[in-house]
């Protein structure tokens, strides 16, 4: 699978792992796994020489900000670490201040604009607090960036999507099962007592398992259901690629037979905008705590396929979402899976940011 | 005129215009636009090799923080961000804690010294709140680190000059007109809610343009003058270099026949210590809202020369200083000039902090 | 001396200097010194090209960043500013949060495990508040880290040891006296008003004193009592490597015939959890303020021998800790010493994170 390559990813933009066929993503996991070698053997691969990736967090992050800032390194260019408050919080026009002090803001058209010509590549992190609650906000920040900046702009996480956290996923899950067709892959919720972690790995990976052909539950209490389009798009990369995608409010019955369990808390969409008009987090917490007993533990782990993997895009809530007997146990790859950021996302910013001869 | 070239700037600091000849500061506008075109054909040119910058930002930052790190990389170096909160806060001597706890502050004479000991270059941003509102406080602390650091320092901003801004502009200026000689540049106050916005553009650009042969005006409503110092060399330099330099009241009548506008809000240095014992921002505010109409809108850039270039160093106060038609419109360079803060500053550093063979 | 080289030091923390036997430390030396040469001979050096250091700052650092930095730079990698607040401040397990918000806190034995899969350095820097003001924690926060990352970790400063200072110290004896052996070395407590400066350059240069063969004396008022086993392992050195070790109470005595003095403010471990439930700053106060004449001045300075080296750590409490006249006096060889961490860094670096061919 890995040898089938796409030559027109230059200046792509990478929002979403669906506005990437089947074919460009294979391109981009076999770029991962060659710099993984390369990594692995020593062997020196500046491929972004003196280029320079604008990184923006407005949300915290260690897997994140250091795979891309290392990345970088190791491509032979080099990535700006960049706190929304040093650099005058590029901002919607519809969200700027209407009078008063405008010194703290700048319009995303503006800034995207200066950076472009700079560099080669942005990065945005942005969700929750960061855009303002508002389900699908911290997506249009990246798209607004995008739509102005002719460089490639990578989502690092919004609020919808963490399309480079799920390339690492099924970069891992090839290196583990080497074909991830007809393999079971349980996305699962799993309770964390924090209301607002965002619904972005889900989301991403449900779309990614379906679109390698990989049987996928989604597990999930009642009141945590996902943004009804992505689940349809993952139905039809069901019907599409070959493998299937079901719903279940059954952490047990999820996970009988699984080759790989993914049990993750999110929020509840319910309770957020634009479905209500403010954030409810007591009504989120009070949905939360009836469902303490969604904890991945060795009893669920028993009930999957022998050799499962225990995913997590990390970092986990330890005693809440899983046991630390589960997340350092022997079927946990949390670790593999993290380093795989790092390769993914130079497979990524190699064909996007780097030149085809 | 790029044909000219001095040698000796190695080592020299770049703190004003005033201090660099016409000769010097040809020589960087030569390199400038050599490293430009090496930059778009994508040919190495890794002079500051190994070589470091440390960037001291007092003040946030999007263009200068990110031209000078993204320079530096692409000249083989590498810039360190530096906030002075992280850094112990480099101080003036007079300014430091006589008790109490010091642990945040460190004289600027003990902090530039050892720096001096590690790379290769110092760039600093300090103006307004940082430097205590009293006018030309800002530049003395840049001039504190060059007193004590042997390797170049470099203005990014100071409440009095924004030299590399002015570099850019001149920059932008000859790419678009070719020849500086002869054209009418409008250097104009506009309007903005902000009390607070420094006069080291204005002041930077009168200079540079006057340097260069213009024949500027400068124009303000009453009450916003400029520092009469810095005006008188102004005037010098039009004499000299064969522009011409007046003062005007009135935005309409400056922008008739202009070649290039540049209309920017500035606060009032008779509001501001030292001229007043403290700052007194309801006095501006007040002269600020009198002068609304002091917008660059299209009414007044039709009273320009057909083809005028709308400048600005960026962020704007869209709505304020100009409406989004003028800024977004044909007539507008600002993301031309923003690009050529990169290249300018890239001829400055390999200048001063690279070495002649 | 410097010829002496020990070839296993590949992967190896440097926690404190009691873990390298003298053999390392002098292989470190010797690196460093051939580094220094290279570094003002312009010879490139790239040691690390395309690796990474992780630096983690739970503390400010002018000099630590800033060296660390550029010292990876010019060993062709690069270091990243770490601030914990955007890393989700990796956490002790003891002191994670049991309930409630846990977005702003990762358990170490996981971010290092991370970190670990992408880069080729760690180094920490973590005192007083940041280790809840208890002697000990700090160094046990650098410990765990180096428990669960397989790639070198680095004392930046801990609330025990500042090892990297020590190398930068003897490093500069070494330069100014030739031979430590045989030479005096007071490590002499001085003044300053606040009341939490960490022990851990006291400690590390009695440590690398003795284990070098000075004759050291450390002196401070009654109170001011350095950790007893630091103490022990001292006196061990003494004997091992043929110097001395004494305790003073009385600075002029101490001072008398000096060949390097060492006067340095710190807090007294008595007033300090684990000796007592709460830190009392307002005792550790009380007992400062009985040695204002605790400070190093040209008085006391002509007590020493003549040339006698004048050092400090830096950030000096000047007109507290020393007088103005003896910091930048012909005695002082402060600034050389600060440029000595930088080279001392390398050394160290080079070593541990390199590769043997």
């Amino acid at each position: 699978m890995i040898s089938l390559v796409q030559t027109t990813l230059r200046g792509r933009d990478f929002i979403t792992v669906r506005e990437w066929t089947r074919e460009e993503l294979e391109t981009a996991l076999g770029v991962a796994f060659d710099l993984k070698r390369k990594f692995a053997a020593g062997e020196p691969h500046e491929l972004l020489k003196g280029k320079t990736l604008f990184m923006l967090f407005y949300n915290p992050s260690l897997r994140t900000r250091n795979s891309f800032e290392c990345g970088m390194t190791q491509l032979g260019g080099h990535a700006h670490f960049l706190v929304p408050e040093t650099v005058y919080r590029p901002t919607l026009k519809e969200a700027m201040p209407t009078e008063g002090v405008v010194e703290t803001r700048e319009r995303i058209s503006d800034s995207a604009r200066v950076l472009d010509r700079y560099g080669h590549g942005i990065s945005i992190r942005i969700f929750g607090k960061s855009s303002d609650w508002v389900y699908g906000r911290g997506n249009l920040v990246v798209r607004e960036f995008a739509q102005w900046a002719n460089i490639p702009v990578i989502n690092m996480e919004c609020d919808m999507y963490h399309p480079c956290q799920a390339m690492a996923d099924i970069m891992t899950i090839i290196e583990k099962l080497r074909k991830p067709e007809g393999k079971k892959l349980v996305m699962s919720w799993a309770y964390a007592p924090s209301p607002w972690k965002p619904v972005s790995v889900p989301q991403s990976v449900i779309l990614i398992g379906t679109k390698f052909g990989m049987d996928v539950v989604l597990a999930h209490p009642k009141g945590f259901e996902l943004d009804p389009e992505i689940v349809n798009e993952a139905k039809g990369y069901a019907d599409t690629y070959g493998g299937s995608f079901e719903i279940s409010n059954n952490m047990e019955e999820a996970f009988e037979g699984a080759d790989v369990v993914y049990p993750k808390s999110w929020t509840s969409l319910a309770f957020l905008p634009p479905k209500v008009k403010e954030p409810n987090f007591a009504a989120i917490t009070e949905l939360l705590n009836k469902n303490k007993d969604w904890i991945c533990d060795q009893k669920k782990i028993d009930l999957c396929k022998k050799g499962v993997l225990y995913m997590h895009c990390l970092p986990a809530d330890r005693g809440a979402e899983v046991t630390d007997e589960v997340m350092d146990g022997p079927n946990s790859v949390i670790f593999d899976e993290a380093e795989n950021r790092l390769h993914a996302q130079k497979g990524i910013m190699a064909l996007t940011m780097g030149g085809r001869i």
